[in-house]
């Protein structure tokens, strides 16, 4: 499908195209359907209700009385928006044609994750130690907007440090990448995130850590006012998500900024080392910095970001290309060397995909060119990543082949590979 | 063509098979061919004459005369061992369907390259201070074989670091994962590449600095006598190469063991620290490593190497399963992220390529799934990294999208891929 | 002198012991001085007109007139305070006997180390940078009260990082050594004195590094409120100079506040790994610290300050006994190993003394058991210190047996002892 | 008694001046004493039956038969070579003119650390391991070799690390400061003491750790070859302790040799870094350095060349200056901030003094111009300091004032100061 996106304002869906659509989701073949079971049927393609490309169908479907159930000429007019996705569908060239069964993968993998009941949740402060650490949601979205939802997935938590990859494209997309990297550096520091220490030409090591994500902040809009640069940065998450809901939670904004010793350390220090940009306001910044951090969404949410990012900055359900590809492709980069704190060598060696992770126990993970996950779990590992989370990313390299460097003699491998249909011309 | 891995023994040509395979060759569509233009034609789709599929083809060519030139039918019964090239060119699948073209730009880019003139040869030893600094060769081998030569790519160098990705490879080949990362880890170090540290656990950071590669030495059969464990060593690499002359420079071998003070203090250390697996025998053990790292080649039969790894552990020439897939997986992620010494960070993040450098001046690049690219260029930057190869790099990289997050949005991307007819079903 | 401190208020100084001290006085033997004549011969023998002990006599030379010379009756009145030194300077029991030879060699070096011109001021903040640089004041006090000045020694400086003895001193007899050093550590870091490390129990290395120095103000008098806090301390050093000028700069504090990134690195860094004592208020304890920076006085005040600490915390002007012998001899070794910083080994090698220098280009010098002494020249050496100051150091102690392993062998050391005689029974 | 140095050949000791000395330690005043009272009231005195100054008249006292018990004109012709002692005791001006109570002191102390059983032995050779970890042996010899003996100070330990300080010493002699310190730093690392660190001009931090240690070794005598190097080193030994017995165990040094990886790990990188003086020979440097460490000798011995230390060098038996005074100053220096291990920084600010420990458990401490004191007890902290060792050097300064700051006030100190009447006419 991805070959499309430029013609995305296709023409008008034919009735021939609506009824192979319409066959497909029928699967008894009786000719029509129930409005339970077209939502049902719509959700195992990938379709969610709350699904912006549908938001017409779904409309019409809660206002109208069907009394011989659903026929293809009834949604036939109420299909713009989602001609893409049913075109693409009917080709069978979604990037993940079988949807179903790879969904069922995950729920096998996110119900045995669940058993895990290790790990503490963080408490630093007292707004993330309320957290009911039983939590535990999962959210999918891929390239093509298929997207996948099972537990706590609308239950919103502050987003925390997979605030850092978004603010980096942001800075990233305003200066491009020789400006901005005078200021921080793009290489795994060997030290903990958050510690103490600048590169030897005295920078952040990366924008993954709290000194590179806090030089971030200081280069995003600095022409804005304070409350115009938070709009902005959040105006580009709502996008990000394709419109799903996201929020701000000012009670962990006020305690993160109360007990951020360190931060305020880290910031005085580069502010010492000269390493930051002309006229920045260093407090200013530290609060930006927060807010970003407390920013609220679910893992429904999220999983759009994660999937924009796997598709090169553009929103997977509404096609609106938000952050340019190279600036993707190098936050990839980053991600995937350096996002999951001290552990982000193992992880880059063991499940090789770049993702990100947050003290609140978030993890975002993308596959590249296929599809965003986003887990959320509270209980933390020493290192500070999600418990479960981790496990999951490990059960889901060993089941399907998303390892960068798996597959590299196809024949051989054992992984399930649920693009393999695409490749069938290889 | 990977999916025929399998049934390469497949069946004879048809001479239908052979006719087509002859008019691709036969551009001006004469209907025969000279000698020269045959070998020419060949070389132009990769073949070159010590490709050992094609080793009876060349060896009766140069036995018969053709008074009338060279038609189909007198090469029908000399194609044993080259049908699966020649189906998969008729077909048009091969990785790189027009290698001529693709060749153009590498040529290009070569050239330009070439003017470089500064950095400095290495000189701690005097072998090394010898080699004549304007020599630059690079060579190709894409996974189906396919290969490109230019400038002195027959000159045969000491691979130096370059060895320590086989030498972790069999390693790991012998030992599996678990065992292995017991005595050595897999992350970049954020040090030097021969700093005297540890890493947390007292175990080298990982294989591709020296501490790491010593300590994969120690773990390579360790039930052979001395010499049949470099010999097993040295018919790897020879199996690797398809067959390319490997040597050994003794002078090298003995100037390296007597300058090795660091490499002395860092076997000791670890031996201190209690890192090596039980029965170790230090001297010996660095002997053994003094000695890979003296082995000889030139840029045609790393190449091949190269693409062995791009290949999964395949040599492209052979088709023969040397390493496993695995394994493979697992030392590309860590080329990827340690092979540069301390350029590894920046290389891997604009780059995006496995690869691995030596103080000799080579640099070896996987493209996984496409090629093996290697480089020789003895002048190196401050770093210890060829300075033309670096160059030559990230020339290849803004040319062709082979960055691994290159094309997240196809449409948008302006770079060539060569490989794009594969993709078409896409 | 020093066994009688104890009757320090003595009785009444007979007629034959004035007559005694007036003849040392009066050289020529013709049995009455001039003003003049008297003042300067006191000053040979140390005492400078701003004596407290002599104040009486002072005041009474300046409001009399004596139309033919002074003699012993006209000054037997008016000792009071100062029959202590009277009788030590007649029994010959000054720590300096021959105080004029002395004076004499200190001149010569201050001489000899005016003609160095090289060095920077401190210029991170413009009150520093604004010094003259060619200033140059030097100031001795004996633990009997001896001074010597030259240069400019009357011009007030910041103290900087020379308050850190004392407030440490003050932290010190405020709770106790066990108590203190639970927050403090008492070794060399082996790092730079402003460095972001601390020690491997989570604390300042010492007190005499940024870090340490801070903590120490956090332990002094909690229970005040600022502006009685910081009077508190001014009023110690007002003792401690036995009344000499002590002022403050309101400009440097200013700018010091202001300029202090560093400093609140490592007051935001110790706080986050909870290393002050419960309830700091760090924001007050780092103002209260730029405040100490920035009292002022000259080398004529400071030398009578470290003269004190060579006296064990007494006042060498006022016999006051201001800090307790523990304090004076904790703080002495602390000054010896850590107090010239990154110079601090090398000098405790060298020189062999316990020092402290400031970015004013101060250096308070103590010499146990003996004198103070105190040189201020604004030009620094890359490591701070006062070049001068450190050139003065050196030739000291090559002159005299003042390092403290000098003289292990009497006889073969070829150094002048300025105490000889005092030692003339062993 | 320091005075008469120089003089030591003095005149003969008139019958007055023997009397005067027969007196003293004839208490009872009876005219006579038997054998072991004289034997007895000499030991009191610090004349222990081994002491070279007193060798002809223990000798004649075990050959002659006195059956009126002996007088002073029967050891009048009997004491050439002890007049200095006889004339300093009869002036009392030995540095210890109570010697009795004094030793009275010590043991107290010697008894209450007796009491400690925690600790560990070295255990990394078997010949250290195997060592009766009940054992404890403390010596005393003061600059005018008044000895005191007790428990197990006749027992030969080897000397281990003890061996640093007249390592360099030796060096020091022959190159003199600017050359040596070329090769070795002069300051505390901030480091373990074996820890693979040089500092920033590539050098061992100093002679008191194992790197520095390495380096002096390097620089003694590289004229000789390696037999009469060692017997070079031996032999000053044997002068410093006077002729007390000094061995060496060839076992340990075996032992050393096979087991010294972090040794030859330090001296290949040191190697590497290009540390060493030209023509080095590294592993016959290594092996001369076990071979110090592998000397012998007991407390009693090495309690002497501790006092030889503290009086610059002199050999307190003999009066045979052998190492200058300049040298000592340095070497004490260097034990004083650097001699204790990871502890020395403790050791410098609560104990005061320069001291040397080895694994062995010996540990060697100089008070300057007074006395030194060897103790030994294997049991170590987790520091390789002597458990009692250390605690004794605690209860030491706490009832002396022999801490460098002790007595700045010295009516206020309440310490016992064993010096007292040396400084009566202060």
């Amino acid at each position: 499908m991805k070959q499309d996106l430029k013609s995305r304002k296709g023409k008008k869906l034919t009735p021939d195209e609506v009824s192979l659509f319409f066959n497909a989701l029928d699967q008894t073949q009786k000719g029509y359907l129930s409005k339970v079971e077209l939502r049902d049927a719509l959700r195992l393609k990938g379709i969610l209700p709350d699904d912006p490309r549908f938001l017409t169908l779904f409309k019409t479907l809660e206002e109208t009385h069907y009394p011989d159930g659903i026929r293809p000429k009834d949604i036939e007019g109420h299909l713009s928006g989602s001609d893409h996705f049913i075109r693409a569908s009917n080709h069978k060239s979604l990037i993940i044609p079988d949807f179903t069964e790879f969904c069922d993968d995950l729920l096998d993998i996110y119900e045995k994750t669940k058993l895990i009941k290790h790990g503490q949740v963080a408490d630093y402060i007292p707004q993330l130690k309320r957290v009911d650490p039983r939590l535990y949601g999962l959210s999918v979205c891929t390239i093509d907007g298929q997207r996948f939802q099972t537990g706590d997935s609308k239950v919103p938590f502050c987003i925390q440090s997979s605030c850092k990859p978004v603010n980096y494209c942001l800075a990233l997309d305003e200066h491009g990448e020789d400006y901005l990297h005078r200021f921080v550096g793009h290489e795994p520091s060997g030290q903990s995130f958050n510690e103490l220490t600048l590169n030897h030409r005295g920078l952040p090591h990366n924008p993954m850590i709290n000194s590179g994500a806090i030089m971030c902040c200081s280069l995003i809009r600095q022409d804005l006012d304070v409350a115009d640069r938070f709009d902005f940065v959040l105006n580009i998450w709502r996008k990000l998500t394709g419109g799903l809901p996201v929020g701000f939670n000012n009670s962990v904004y006020l305690s993160e900024r109360q007990t951020a010793d360190r931060n305020f350390a880290l910031g005085y220090f580069m502010r010492e080392k000269g390493a930051f940009p002309k006229d920045t306001k260093l407090i200013k910044v530290l609060e930006f910095y927060f807010q970003c951090c407390s920013i609220e969404m679910s893992t429904d949410a999220m999983s759009v970001v994660a999937g924009a990012l796997a598709g090169g900055g553009v929103c997977p359900l509404t096609g609106e290309s938000i952050l340019s590809p190279d600036t993707v492709k190098n936050c990839l980069s980053l991600m995937e060397s350096c996002g999951m704190y001290d552990f982000s060598g193992e992880f880059a060696y063991s499940i090789g995909l770049p993702a990100k992770s947050g003290v609140s126990g978030v993890i975002m993970i993308v596959i590249p060119n296929v599809m965003g996950i986003c887990l959320w779990s509270p209980r933390l590992d020493a290192l500070g990543n999600s418990v479960r989370g981790v496990e999951f990313s490990r059960q889901l390299v060993s089941r399907f082949n998303f390892h960068k460097y798996d597959s590299l003699v196809p024949g051989q491998c054992t992984k399930k590979d649920p693009r393999i249909s695409k490749h069938s011309g290889l």
